[in-house]
């Protein structure tokens, strides 16, 4: 079988498993206090050209944003995100299990514009009884988005404006942004991010890493006892080492965008090939995550062939959508024997 | 250096590490339902003789015991525990922030006596007032303490009488439970934990593991929506194939029980050698953590000849508490040289 | 000046203040345990046909729904309501703070309809990820909702068996109840909610009381520790007898409809006149509230007159929405003041 | 029968309850945006000499405290309490269910001393690990405490320098504060109450109202959002001006001082009658609540005699404690009744 379900199927990259095995009897002290997580923030705050951040690796995804977010709101706010926003579909609830309202903006293919956050918060301090309302206290956006769409140098620079206008802090969830800073399309670099945001996080898990997020605090003001959150979170992991060793990997030698390129490079393999075959895609994603409308017919042969793949929502009656997703494991042996099963139908 | 600073300064025992590598690059699908993770579940539900039991792989300590606490009481229930207790002290409040009280008993060696228990619920009741104060809803123990110490099969079966009796769950927080089976002066066997708590943990991150505690339900209709609590908790780890590798190796061939064995072997080395030279220990713990009081002078010498260690408490003016604290990894090289430093004042 | 802003504007109907005064001195028990209010309790189970029932007096609406909702739903469960839902904009979180999340359905004015609630709960549990996502555990609506307008016996008759045929509590919010229950065109009695919802409360602080809701709980498995709740959410009234007077006035000699239908007829007449000049009314409301489009002129030549009432949202540049709400205290006399004011433009 | 059970068992001062009645046909604004309460918080801050303090007006003492405790901690901390403080004790968890922990000291007859609270913290922070642990954010004291006593001036004042200096807020709940200022032998003044805390609470509904409790924050700057706090806890009052016009009242002419001392006078004349009797206080409480240890005889007698009260604590073999309360309701005729049954038996 070929599997394209998600980019965290496999394990970690060699190198970043290598260098696991090679560390793996050294004794260090707990909590992130090592010297390799040491050495990992400050290749990271490195690339992010930010020298005054403050670097925090955590496990998860969850719960990063449930830290993070937690940690920035007041005990009266609640965070704007996109009606898609992962924090608002598929986590569970762990926002609101903090106390906190996810307060939902519309969204074109997983991304939030500008204007509806300004004209949100106008409209919010326009209504008289706001104070009997939840107050929009940050931003919350993934990039790339669920949808695998990435938002343009733009797009990012008129959002941060709109949020320190408002004096609310942005915060990026990047837990696939290595295949957004790998996209051939974007004008964004990871200085960008760290310049853009108030907070961001840099997804391990889904980036060649065993697990991992590293969150990056370029106002570090804002978030003065992150440690006490990460713990009081369940977020704190105590052989902390290992999330420095990988993430020291992941930000030496360029691997993290190596990765990211790779990735991509083979999404958009299966994507021409879908598209050579006069199938539509049904969000146009630049990076690892592709969307397609396929002939339900279609997509039993690609299931008989042995292709592995997610159904994108309920099945329709005669086309279903579906989602490839390609990651640093994705092998180019993989992606021709797709290519050749999807051309010869 | 030879370091006994705690049970998780090393990487992971080799055959776990061995394991995830020689299994990195297969693909499976995510958080638990792959078949390792299956395997795992089986193997502790065997060794445990509770065929009936629920298995759940989570990362770390305090997010698994925030989670099952969260789910095992209702709105309106506290925890009762040892004021000792690690969720009263070195969770950064986890337990709270989920909205929870923590009720404290008091603590012998880290441990509660069956009588305390009855007594408080009895009183509670008796109160006119009761439904004005927080209801004790479970039970919490951790089994080693984290003072090293361990219950009696004879302790275990009266604490598990008073709370059914009082119908209320008994939870055992097993951080260090290879520890506490491998003592040889214990009559708990892993089956008589499975019969008599309503749910506990066997720790891996102390025992071998990069990291994960498996969390035995035997009474599963109290935790229901067990998946959906350790998501919103944030403790879902993505790659879940991890723990159940990992979990898998320590519950086949014995190895979660040799690993017990081998540290309370070295600890026990130790303790005798400082007791042999007249030092006394502060608790008389039968397992992997050791307690002793010893004169600042040899505290200096101790760390000057290069031996690691943590004060416990602050320093005194002539004396002062040390922990001593082995591991799997700890070498019978390394207890030997500490032996030899030990000796030779 | 006259006033239409709200219906809570005065104190108490001169009966329930009379009993405030006549019962001033007297010494009760405190918290609820006094004979008024079990007096209380037992006049509405009567009028209620709901012997079995459990009735609870709280003292404000917003601190109701967070106690009732909170009960009622496992920790992973959210609650369904229509995204015009006061819990879903206008009680600042209280919801979330308690940890859950509101799962918002659309809406015509203010009304979410049976076949909403049915497709929600199957889309949500035909997703795959299900587990990963909030589910739908009670459905809170509001009657007359925030529109003033309510349902039909059909319509209730409906949500009961989609909530009961997917296992989920209905749980209304009567804030308003008596003007609902009043109105000419609705063929709902309070026995017919009392049948329908398995939890609901009935509005004393806007249908003639200082200050008071009482919760009717005729399923009462479902909220076996609503004290220790009531108390654990700030809401239990020390002098708890101040509520059983005010309902047992308002529940006797069928006070509380009385209130009900003369507020209802005042808002009638204040709709007929607005009509007849020929305005239109914006939501179509058989209740105490009424809402019209006006154009700015009129606005402003009614609050020249001394007409006071609100803005319904932001002032247009040419018309804009008002809402007009009557209550027990609104007399004859004012309503004719208005309406000259209204013909004589 | 003649009760002495609590100070909350009789409705509102005649004053109060006449001025509501006085002013219970006219119409205001709601949520406390009346000229009835901002004329009570301009009274209050006048009697406090704190012109630049913000006054909110509460319903409860379990709210009041939910929802200042809630705005003054960040997220990982805790509030110090004496173990007997109602919020530890008495409150359902209503501190915890908000995310907070209640971290206890020792306490005699309910004081907490300033050395005790400076320990704590010298030690918290002395502790390696204290980012593990719930950091020490507020102190709460409560004035006169839980068993009736007081605080010095001398006491308060340390208590505020040792908060000051550790860069924490002091809160004193004055549930009765109106029997502790009225105390003849206490050396303190409401205008030191609100020069040494940051924020305190003035009871209302054990001195006088029907119900209620002021808030004054002498630092507002601690509290910035307090209205939607007040909103979130459930705590805000639609009809806030029945708060308004009650502490009005209070705070005019000086009652809430004569409704003081008229109680502790009538409460030491129990007290006098107790010991020449020869019986034993067990709090030598110089305030409206009195604790006696009687014979069990003796308090049958009394019981038979038509005398209400509260047992303290569990009944004993011989003796018990019990509790006499007065209040501004407690007639001279009921104590003079008292003391006849007393004398002569």
């Amino acid at each position: 079988m070929i599997r394209f379900d998600s980019d965290y199927m496999a394990g970690a990259h060699p190198r970043l498993l290598g260098k696991l095995v090679a560390t793996n009897l050294e004794q260090t002290s707990g909590y992130g206090t090592d010297h390799y997580t040491a050495e990992a923030a400050e290749l990271i705050k490195k690339c992010c050209n930010a020298p005054e951040a403050r670097v925090y690796l955590l496990v998860g995804g969850t719960q990063t944003n449930a830290t993070v977010i937690d940690g920035l709101l007041a005990r009266h706010e609640g965070v704007l995100a996109a009606e898609s926003g992962h924090i608002n579909v598929h986590e569970a609830g762990a926002i609101e299990a903090s106390g906190h309202k996810v307060l939902t903006l519309p969204h074109i293919a997983g991304k939030v514009c500008a204007s509806d956050v300004e004209h949100y918060i106008r409209e919010f301090y326009a209504d008289d009884t706001y104070q009997h309302m939840v107050a929009p206290g940050m931003l919350y956006i993934s990039h790339p988005t669920e949808f695998g769409t990435i938002y343009s140098l733009a797009e990012l620079e008129e959002l941060s404006r709109v949020c320190h206008n408002a004096d609310i802090p942005l915060y990026i969830d990047g837990a696939r942004l290595a295949y957004g800073l790998a996209t051939e399309s974007s004008d964004v670099t990871l200085e960008d991010i760290a310049r853009l945001a108030d907070v961001f996080y840099i997804g391990g898990t889904k980036a060649g890493a065993l697990f991992g997020e590293a969150v990056v605090v370029t106002n570090p003001k804002l978030l003065p006892n992150m440690f006490s959150l990460v713990k009081l979170h369940g977020a704190l992991l105590a052989k902390g080492r290992l999330l420095g060793v990988q993430f020291g990997e992941l930000f030496r030698d360029n691997l993290y965008l190596e990765i990211g390129e790779h990735a991509v490079q083979q999404a958009q393999r299966i994507k021409q090939a879908f598209l050579a075959q006069g199938y539509e895609v049904i969000v146009d994603s630049p990076t690892n995550q592709q969307f397609f409308r396929l002939p339900n017919s279609e997509i039993e042969r690609l299931q008989a062939a042995g292709v592995s793949f997610e159904l994108w929502g309920a099945k329709g009656t005669e086309y279903s959508d579906v989602r490839f997703v390609t990651s640093w494991a994705t092998t180019d042996d993989e992606v021709e024997q797709l290519l050749h099963i999807i051309d010869n139908r």
